[in-house]
């Protein structure tokens, strides 16, 4: 039994195919919790790297539903890389300004400089989504988003930046169990809204919705990763591997040392 | 043997004054480990219950001659830190657009929102420094900057921002060592560059010109903290014992939930 992470590009993403509380065979927290850590450290080391070069990007985008894990996998998985040089971004309602310019724009703004991490805590694909769901901007208008996304995409990875798109998987049940449990904990209280429960009546349109984003905005040069994370210790190891993957191909190298320093003795 | 960190405001500040050496009678790395790690545990606590409350938020203003450690303070310290309500800026050299402005333009737009914690790597205060040093500047120009720098503090405390300042202070000795071993390491060649060696030979004129920074911006709402930093362990050590201190002081709280949760069940 194994489930893919990613699909060929062209091919239909259909999110009922994939099983989210999928664990890859390991059986608990665990079991995974070693190489998680090796992850981490592995992280840290490369994202140093990456920084000491100062050539290249790396721009992780994470989406999923609402308590799919977004903040928590940002919490456990990135702890390692140097916050010098790796940038948080919660894209939230765009406020009047924000709409007042093409949905692209305020995305471009927060894009990561040569030698970091920029992480997206949802991203550019809400213009595909929660805009498509509850009508937002006109069909004529999102229609065209999915290829001008692409095009954005392809741009950034020409301009350097490696792109690492996730999608965190949680199934239906899942999210109640989630939600309750915000209700339940008083410690917890803050991080609820009524508003999550409006939004989750709209479970199908926005599962339709992903399907649609996921199918056609997976490119070559900026695939999605569909990551089951039902179990939150199952997402964050398959976060951490699928950015050590991507850090261990950029093979990021300390930069060359200036000419002449043999022989140089400080005063 | 005790050694202030801080000095009353009004009252002249000198470096030679303070011994950058000083370990606070702690003999090595290994006996101030484990106070590091419980501080990092309970900075890491008291950043989530900051951007949980979403109300205030703190900058630490980081400065020091090169190599005084900067970079390493942040590598070591913060990594409790959410990335998530973390953001590192590292002032450079300004561009045209930015010398087109005030100098306090660029740093006004990187000022950490409510709930986050700012880290500024080098700041405002470059413009009193190398600035002054180097004459790029008329002094009839960089002289106001003291007070205005003390003005743009203090709105920035009055309108919720907690202010921390943080002068890593080396000897010359100190940073000669470092410096050589750069230049010794082929792993840290890519950290020197030959400048550095050209800014050495003002160490007396910056020494200066931080005495009078750090005496006319020493202020009750936003004071300069002297660190000794020729031990690394020890540098990092006091400023994770700078930044609990205020953050405690600070006592964030987790909001208050939204009325009316009581009874609901998620379906």
């Amino acid at each position: 039994m194994s489930q893919p992470l990613t699909v060929p590009p062209g091919e239909k993403m259909c999110l009922k195919d994939f099983d989210a509380s999928y664990t890859g065979g390991i059986e608990n927290k665990k079991d995974a919790q070693a190489e998680l850590d090796e992850n981490i450290e592995v992280l840290s080391d490369l994202g140093y790297r990456l920084y000491a070069e100062n050539r290249r990007a790396l721009l992780l985008v994470l989406q999923g539903m609402d308590t799919s894990g977004k903040d928590g996998t940002i919490r456990h998985v990135m702890k390692g890389f140097n916050p010098q040089s790796c940038q948080v971004t919660s894209f939230k309602q765009p406020g009047i300004v924000e709409l007042d310019h093409d949905f692209l724009w305020r995305i471009v703004r927060m894009m990561p400089s040569k030698g970091n991490i920029g992480i997206f805590n949802r991203s550019h694909y809400e213009d595909v989504l929660i805009v498509r769901v509850h009508n937002l901007v006109p069909k004529s208008e999102w229609r065209t988003r999915y290829e001008r996304i692409n095009l954005f995409e392809k741009m950034a990875h020409q301009g350097g930046t490696s792109l690492v798109k996730v999608f965190l998987h949680i199934g239906k049940d899942e999210q109640r169990k989630r939600l309750q449990s915000r209700l339940d904990d008083p410690q917890k209280h803050w991080k609820f809204s009524k508003a999550d429960l409006a939004e989750r009546e709209f479970w199908d349109d926005y599962q339709e919705a992903y399907d649609d984003a996921l199918t056609r905005c997976n490119t070559e040069h900026a695939p999605w990763h569909i990551v089951p994370a039902d179990k939150k210790w199952y997402r964050n190891l398959v976060v951490s591997r699928i950015l050590r993957q991507t850090l261990e191909k950029m093979d990021p190298q300390y930069p060359p040392a200036e000419e002449g320093l043999e022989g140089i003795v400080v005063k």
